[in-house]
C-alpha cells in the first residue's frame, strides 16, 4: 500500500489508492506491481494534527488543572507487584498483547485475607475488518495482536498529557529480531484517579431534625497502555476499583483509513463507496472492531462455574394480586461449553462466574458478575474467508476449561490461520466446564461508521466492561472505608509552563 | 409504612412486614390499619452507615488527593447561564425534574459562531417497579418525578465528598405548600473534570526516524445533581465536552428497598420470595429503574428529521470479490411517530438528528447521534396497570413534535394517571416528524437484582447516554485546541485535615 507524505506527517489521509506492490522481506526485492487504476490522491491540507502546523483560529484555551498528592501516592510497586487499597495483583508486558494482569486478589476486611478474584487476564485478540470489496481492500481484515503483536505497538506514553500528572511509568522489554534485548521505556503508566465520582453516598431526611449525609468520594488505580497498530491508537485501561470491579476500558483514537476517490461531493455519488466521504477526495471507510479478552477468573479459588441468571417476565392469572405480572430470576449453571455461548441482546440476565464450593453465611454462592458495555456482533456472513478466521467472535461470551495453548483466541500462528486454530474450533469439544478451572471470553466491538469529526483524526471513542463482585463479600466491602482525609484547596507555588 | 429506627439510621432495612397504616393527610387522621401477619424485623447490627458507628478492622486508608487549577476554573456563570470552552447553556433548577439544561451551544472555530444544538434537556420521568406480589409491595411502582418531585427531592452537595475540591456550588428557590419561597443550598455543582483520559492522540511511527506523538488530554465540565427519593440516590450528571458531546450519566446508589422474611439461610427458602437474601431475614427486593430523558434537540436550528442508520449484511454471490459479505449504511429518516419508536436491542444502527437544511461542505446532513449506554426494556406485560401508566418505557427511543404540553412523558397528574396522558398515548396520533421541531425521548434502564454487597448500602452502578456529533462539524472540532498549559507538579503547602 502506498502513501503519499508531501505536506503532512498524516500518511494516512493520502493514500495513492489502487497501487500495490509485493514486496519479498527475506530477499528484499519488490516481486510484484500493479498499477489497476488512476484515483485522485487527497490534499495535504488540513490533514496535519500537529499543533505547530495549525494555523488560527485556535480553540478556547483553558486553565491550567492537576491533581495533588502531597503525600504521594497510595500503591507501592515491588517488582512487577502492585499494591493498592485492598488489591494486590501483577503486571507484565508481553510482546503479543501487551498488558497481563494476574494473580489479582482483593482484600476481605470481615475475614482478614486476601481472596483470588483473577488468575490471569489480557486482550487475547483484537479483529478489526474493513468493509470494502475492492481489490486493494477485501483483505483488510486485520488481527491486531497475532499479525502485529498489540505489546510491540505499545508506544511511549507522554508524560503529563497521555497521563496524570500523579502518574508512575514502566518500561519493558522485548526480543528484538536478532534476540538481543530491546527496551521499551513508558510503555505503562499506574496512576490513581480521582474523577470527582461518588463511591456511595446516601442522605437521610426521614429522621428530623437530623439530616443525616455519608458520602465517599470515589477513588481507583488505573493500569495504562497505548498501542497504535498502525494508525489506530488503542488506549487500554484496566481499573480497580475498592468496591472490587475491575472496570477494563478500551478508548478509540488515531487515524482513519480511507479511500482515495474521485468525489468532492456526496451528490456525486451513485454507487457504492463503502464509506463517508469525509474531505474531499477521503473516503472513510466502514469497519469493526472487536476485541477479545481472555478473562482466567478464579473467583476465591481455582474451582468456578458459570451461571446465567435469566430475568423472565411471570404472568399472574390466579387473581392473587391486582398485579398481572413481574419477573423472576431462573438461574442456569453452564454444564459445558456449549451452554456458555452467548450473544448478547435484548434478553435480560446477569451473567456470572461462581466459585460452587463456597458459600456466603446467607448461602449465596460467592461470585463475580460480567456488565457488558457497548455490544456488537460481526455482520459478515460465518462463511466468509474473514470471518472463519475470527470466528471467535461469533459469540460476545464463551466459556472454555483451563488449558493452558488455548491463550490466543485466534489461533497461535494468526498470521497463516484458516479457522482451524480458535476459540470457536476448542469449544466445539464442548468440554465439562462445571465446578472447573476456567475461563471467561468476552469479546467487546464497534460497528465504525465515520463521520466528518472524524477527519483527519478522531476524537477517542470508549467502552469496555466491567467486573463486579456479586456475592462475592458478606456485606458492602467498603462500608468500613473512612472518609478521605481532605486535601483542602493547597496554597501552592506553581509553575505553569507550556511544553512546545 | 412501617420501619423501626432502634439502633440505626437505617430505617429502610428494619422493615416492619406487614403493618399498613392509611393515613388521611388533609385530615391528619389514621383511616385505617391492618396488621396481616407476624414477620421477624430484620436486626439493627451491621445497617449503619456512618463513619462514627463503624467497628474495627477499617478499610485500608489512602492518602490525600486532589485537583488544583491555580488560575482558577475556566468556566463563568452569569446568572443562569454558564460558559466553557466551546460550550454557552443555561441550567435552571425545576422542583420536578431537577436540572434543565436549556439553549445549549457550541462555538464552531471554523465558522466562528456559536451553533445550538439543544433547545432544552431534562429527566422527564422515572419508573421503579417492584417485583412482588406481596399486598404491601405490589403496588410500589413508583414515578420518582411525578409523585415525588425529582428535584423536590435534591439534598445538599457536600463539598469535598459529593463534588470534587474545584467545584461551585449553586442553590436554587422553591415554593412551600403556603407559598412562601423556600431556599434549597448547595443542589447543583458545577467543576471541571480532569480524569485522566485522552481526548484524541496518535503516535506516528512510519516516519523514521522521526517519532511524532501528538495528544490533547479531555478535559470537561460536569453539572451534577443529587436526588434522594427516599431510600434512593440518584447521582445525576450533564457532562460538557470540548469534541461537542454531551454526556449523561445517572449513578445510582443509597438503600435498598428490603423485606423482612422469617428465612435466615437461602437453602430454608422453597417459595417465590421476589429477591435475594442479603441478611438474615432481610430480602433484597428486585425491582427495575427506568429514567426517560425529554432532550429537545435543535441542531443547528428548530427543524429536525430522525434518521435511523441501520447496518445490513450484504452477501456477495457474483465473485467479483474474494469476500462473501460486508455491511452497508441504509438510512431510513422517520416520516411520522410511529416510525421513530425503537426497542433497541441486537439490531446495529445509528441513530441520529439531523437538520435536513444543512449540510456540511461533502454534502451530509449536520446531525448528533445518540450513544446508548446500558439497555433495559420492561419486562412487565403491557396489560399490567402499572406498566399502562408507565407506558412510556415501552421503547427506549420515541420522537414527537414539539409541544409544549407534553413535558412529562407519566403525564401531568402522575400520581391520579390511568396511563390516558403518557407519551404512548400522545403518539398514537402518529404525527408527522420530518423536518420539524422534535423532541427526542431515550430511556435507560436498570434491571436491579440485589447482591449481598448492596446491603446495607449500595456502590454506586451508573448508566447514560451521549449525545455526539456527527457531521455536525467539517472536521475535527478539537483539532485545533492547543495542549494545555501543562500545571507541573506544584510546590505546595497543603492543609491536610479529615472532616470528622
Amino acid at each position: 500500500m502506498c502513501y503519499y507524505l508531501d505536506g503532512t506527517v498524516n500518511l494516512y489521509m493520502r493514500p495513492i489508492e489502487a497501487i500495490t506492490v509485493t514486496v519479498d522481506l527475506e530477499a528484499m526485492k519488490i516481486i510484484h506491481f500493479q498499477d489497476r487504476l488512476v484515483v485522485p490522491v487527497p490534499k495535504a491540507a488540513g490533514t496535519d494534527y500537529r499543533e505547530s502546523k495549525q494555523n488560527p483560529p485556535f480553540g478556547p484555551e483553558l486553565k491550567g488543572i492537576t491533581v495533588v498528592q502531597p503525600d504521594g501516592p497510595s500503591f507501592t510497586i515491588d517488582g512487577s507487584r502492585v499494591r493498592w487499597a485492598n488489591w494486590d495483583f501483577h503486571l507484565t508486558f508481553d510482546a503479543r498483547v501487551g498488558p497481563i494482569v494476574s494473580l489479582a486478589s482483593i482484600y476481605d476486611t470481615e475475614k482478614q485475607e486476601f481472596r483470588r478474584v483473577m488468575y490471569r487476564g489480557f486482550v487475547s485478540e483484537l479483529f478489526v475488518p474493513y468493509m470494502d470489496l475492492t481489490e486493494e481492500w477485501y483483505y483488510r481484515t486485520f488481527f491486531d495482536a497475532g499479525e502485529y503483536g498489540y505489546g510491540l505497538c505499545a508506544v511511549p506514553l507522554e508524560p503529563l498529557r497521555d497521563c496524570p500528572a500523579n502518574a508512575v511509568y514502566m518500561g519493558a522489554f522485548v526480543a528484538a529480531q536478532n534476540g538481543m534485548p530491546i527496551e521499551m521505556p513508558n510503555v505503562f503508566c499506574i496512576f490513581e484517579r480521582n474523577a470527582g465520582d461518588v463511591m456511595w453516598r446516601h442522605t437521610e431526611t426521614m429522621i428530623p431534625p437530623d439530616l443525616i449525609t455519608e458520602v465517599r468520594p470515589d477513588m481507583s488505580l488505573v493500569v495504562r497502555m497505548v498501542s497504535t497498530v498502525g494508525n489506530y491508537d488503542y488506549i487500554n485501561d484496566w481499573e480497580f476499583k475498592q468496591i472490587g470491579s475491575i472496570k477494563v476500558t478500551v478508548g478509540l483514537t488515531g487515524l482513519l483509513e480511507v479511500r482515495g476517490s474521485k468525489y468532492t461531493h456526496k451528490d456525486q455519488i451513485d454507487e457504492e463507496v463503502y464509506g463517508t466521504l469525509l474531505a474531499e477526495n477521503t473516503l472513510g471507510a466502514y469497519h469493526d472492531h472487536f476485541i477479545t479478552y481472555h478473562l482466567d477468573l478464579d473467583v476465591d479459588g481455582e474451582s468456578n462455574s458459570f451461571v446465567k441468571s435469566k430475568l423472565e417476565t411471570v404472568k399472574v392469572t390466579d387473581q392473587t394480586s391486582p398485579r398481572k405480572s413481574y419477573w423472576k430470576v431462573v438461574s442456569e449453571t453452564a454444564k459445558t461449553e456449549s451452554d456458555a455461548k452467548i450473544k448478547l441482546g435484548p434478553d435480560s440476565a446477569e451473567l456470572l462466574v461462581v466459585n460452587p464450593n463456597k458459600r456466603t453465611n446467607m448461602g449465596n454462592f460467592v461470585g463475580y458478575r460480567l456488565i457488558p458495555g457497548s455490544v456488537a456482533s460481526p455482520l459478515m456472513t460465518n462463511d466468509d474467508y474473514p470471518q472463519i478466521r475470527a470466528a471467535f467472535t461469533e459469540y460476545n461470551v464463551w466459556v472454555t476449561p483451563y488449558n493452558k495453548s488455548e491463550k490466543w483466541a485466534g489461533g497461535v500462528y494468526t498470521d497463516q490461520s484458516r479457522g482451524d486454530d480458535t476459540l470457536a474450533t476448542w469449544t466445539s469439544r464442548n468440554r465439562r466446564i462445571e465446578n472447573k478451572d476456567i475461563v471467561l471470553w468476552y469479546t467487546l466491538g464497534f460497528h465504525h461508521v465515520p463521520y466528518q469529526e472524524d477527519f483527519p483524526l478522531m476524537p477517542t471513542i470508549s467502552t469496555g466492561f466491567e467486573l463486579r463482585p456479586a456475592n462475592f463479600f458478606e456485606y458492602n466491602p467498603v462500608l468500613k472505608v473512612k472518609g478521605p482525609n481532605n486535601v483542602r484547596w493547597p496554597n501552592c507555588s506553581v509553575s505553569s509552563s507550556g511544553l512546545n
